[in-house]
C-alpha cells in the first residue's frame, strides 16, 4: 500500500484499491490504520473542486526521518532524507585514515547530529541511520577488517553506533551501497545486473544482481582489487605519482590534477591516464566477462573525469569482451555512497516496516531484536 | 501439485493438501485433472491393508521422456530421462570439432535416436530435448559463435533441432548446464551461491546465483576465459604438452597421463600440475573476488583427477582469497552437461507445464509459440 501511494501524487481509495488489487474496504481499512499510525493523511480538496469530491490520501514522507553516512578514510559525510529519500540536508568533514577508534566515532555523531541541526528534525524524529563504509562488513554490522581504516578491525561497529542513536542502524560495504544508489537514482536505473566500479583514492566494486544489492555467502563479494593481476591496489598511484603534478599538491587533488591536464592533452598525462585504464580494464574486464551485466558504471572520487577515462577503458573492453555492455560514468559523484545508504534504508523500511505483515509500530519503537 | 507429488512416494489426499496449502476439495479436483492428463496415477493399496484404506497417488514419472544431449567439439552425448530426471539409457560418439555442420546434425539425431532405442520409448513419447553446447547461446536457441566447434557460427540451431525432433527443443551453454547440474545432483547441492570451473581441453566457468542459472544480459556470461591475464585458452596445453607424455599418445588421453603421473609423484609432471593450476587459480580467484560463492566446483574432463588438481588449487587461492568458499570436485564427471540439460528440461516442465495456470496438455502437443 505505500508502494502505491509512494511517490505517485496523492490517490483516491479507488486508485489504490485498483494499484494493490485490494477489495475497496479493505483498501479503506489498511488506509485508516496506515493513517492512525501517522504514515498516510488526507489531502485537502483542491480549491474550486465542484460538488462532493472522492477523498484523496498521500503518503507522509516527512513523517520520519532517515540519515545515510558514508565513513570513508579520509571523508566523513552524512545526509538527511526524508522517507522519499529527498535529501534535505548534508555535512562532510575531513579524517584522518589512522584516527583512533574515539576520534572516529565522535566524529560520526558529529555528522548526524549536524544533518539533524541543519535539517530541523529532533533525534526522535529519526527512524534509521544506515552507515556505508570500506571493509569486509558482517550482515549483523561487525567489520572483520578495513584495508584503509586502521580502526576498523574485528570491530562491532552497529552496536557502538546503537549506543550512539536510539534509532534502528543499518551497515554495509560503502561500494555496494554506491552501486544500488545507481539503480534507484543514478545512470544505471531500473537496470537488472549492474557492475559498479568505485574508483578514486581506493578502488572497489559493489554488484547489483537481479536487481539486488549482491553481497555473497560469507559478506565479501566485490573485492576483485584483491586480485594482483588486476594491480588495483597501485592503479591510483598513476594517476596521483604523474611527473606533472606540481610538488606540494594535496594528495586528495593530484589525481584530479593529473586528469585535466589529460583532458587538455598533456602528454605525460595522458600516458598516466593510459596506465592507470589499463589497470582498471583488467578489473572490469573479469567482472564483464563473468556476468555480463546490462551496465557498468564508473563511480567514487575519479568519475567526476569519466570524461577523461570513459574513452581508454571502452576501447580496451571492447578487445577482451564478448558483448559490451552500456558503459556510463556517475552522475552521483562523491555523494554515491551516502545516496546508497539512504536507498539502503529505505528498502529495509520497505521489506520490514511497510509490508503487509510488519509491525504496527513506527521503526524507532520497535525493539531491534524484532527485526 | 506436481513438486508436492514429485520424487516424495505415492502420497494421500490429505498429505497432498497440506503440502499444497489448497482445501481438501480443490485438491481433489486438481489431482483429477492432474489424473485426466496422465501426469498422476492412483496406486493401488498395499497388500494386507486392513479396512478401506484412503486412496494414494503418485507422480507418472513415466509418463513422458526427455533427452539431455551434450555437443562438445569432440564428442556428442545423449541421455534418456524420465520425468523425475532418472537416466535410463546413454549414447556417446566421437566427433570431429571441424566436422561439416549436416555431419554434426547427423550425428546429433543418432544420438536422440540411440536413446529412445536403447530406453524403449518411442519418438511421440519424447516431451523435451535439452541441449549444452559450446559458445554463445542466445536465449532462442541461437549460435552466436564457439571458438570450438566450427560450424557453430549464427546458426539456428534450436530451429534446425525443432524440425528434427516433433517436440520442444531448449538449448543452453554447456558450462552453464553443468553448473545447474550440480546444484541438482552434484556436490553444490543446495547451494544458493555456486562457481563451477568446466577444465578439460576447453576452459568455461558456469555460474549459479541465488539458486538460478546465471545467463547474464546478453547470454554471455561465464566467460572469463576471454581475459587475457587468465591465459586459460592455452593452460591445457601445460598438461597435454607435458614432456612425460609417450609421443603418439592421442590428444583425449594426454592430459590423464600427466595427472597420473603427478598423482604418482613424477617432478615433471607436478611441475606441469603446477602451471596449470597458477592459470587456473587466476580465474577462479576473479570469480571467488566479486562473487564471494558458497562453493567452488570442480568439473569437466579434468576433475577426474580433482585429488591432484584440488590441493594445489586450494593453495593458491587461500593465497588471494579473503573468504575461502567451500571447493570440490565433481562427481558427475563426463555427464555433467547431459545431467545439467536434463535438470533444465525438468526446471523448463515445472514452470511451463506443471504451474497452476500452465497449458492443460502434454508439452509436445503445446505448439511452441505457446511457451
Amino acid at each position: 500500500m505505500i508502494k502505491a501511494l509512494r511517490g505517485a501524487g496523492p490517490a483516491t481509495l479507488s486508485m489504490l484499491a485498483e494499484r494493490t488489487g485490494l477489495s475497496r474496504p479493505s483498501t479503506k481499512d489498511v488506509v485508516d490504520d496506515l493513517t492512525s499510525l501517522g504514515w498516510v493523511e488526507e489531502v485537502p480538496p483542491a480549491a474550486g473542486t465542484m460538488g462532493r469530491p472522492a477523498r484523496r490520501y498521500r503518503f507522509r514522507a516527512d513523517g520520519g526521518h532517515l540519515v545515510g553516512v558514508d565513513i570513508g578514510a579520509h571523508n566523513i559525510r552524512a545526509a538527511l532524507a526524508d522517507l522519499d529519500g529527498n535529501v534535505l540536508a548534508e555535512t562532510r568533514q575531513a579524517a584522518r585514515p589512522d584516527a583512533p577508534l574515539e576520534e572516529r566515532l565522535a566524529a560520526i555523531k558529529r555528522a548526524v547530529m549536524g544533518c539533524l541541526d541543519l535539517g530541523g528534525p529532533t533525534m526522535s524524529d529519526l527512524w534509521m541511520v544506515a552507515v556505508g563504509t570500506t571493509g569486509l562488513v558482517t550482515p549483523e554490522g561487525r567489520i572483520i577488517m578495513s584495508a584503509s581504516i586502521s580502526a576498523w578491525k574485528d570491530l562491532n561497529l552497529a552496536g557502538l553506533l546503537r549506543e550512539m542513536f536510539p534509532c534502528r542502524v543499518l551497515i554495509e560495504n560503502d561500494s555496494r551501497l554506491a552501486a544500488l544508489a545507481e539503480t534507484r537514482r543514478g545512470v544505471a536505473r531500473g537496470a537488472g545486473d549492474v557492475v559498479f566500479l568505485h574508483i578514486g583514492r581506493r578502488m572497489g566494486t559493489g554488484l547489483i544482481l537481479d536487481g539486488k544489492l549482491h553481497r555473497g555467502f560469507g559478506a565479501a563479494a566485490g573485492e576483485i582489487v584483491m586480485l594482483p593481476e588486476t594491480r588495483w591496489v597501485t592503479a591510483p598511484d598513476d594517476l596521483n605519482g604523474c611527473a606533472i603534478v606540481p610538488k606540494g599538491t594535496p594528495i586528495e587533488d593530484a589525481a584530479g590534477f593529473t586528469l585535466a591536464a589529460a583532458r587538455n592533452g598533456d602528454p605525460t598525462a595522458l600516458d598516466a591516464v593510459g596506465r592507470f585504464t589499463e589497470k582498471l580494464a583488467v578489473g572490469a574486464a573479469a567482472a564483464v566477462l563473468l556476468l555480463d551485466p546490462e551496465i557498468v558504471v564508473l563511480g567514487g572520487g575519479f568519475s567526476r573525469s569519466a570524461d577523461v577515462l570513459l574513452p581508454p577503458l571502452r576501447h580496451r573492453l571492447e578487445r577482451v569482451c564478448l558483448r559490451m555492455p552500456k558503459l556510463r560514468g556517475s552522475t552521483l559523484g562523491d555523494e554515491c555512497v551516502v545516496l546508497g545508504a539512504i536507498d539502503y534504508a529505505i528498502d529495509h523500511l520497505d521489506q520490514f516496516f511497510f509490508a503487509p505483515d510488519g509491525p504496527a509500530l513506527r521503526p524507532a519503537v520497535v525493539p531491534e531484536r524484532t527485526v
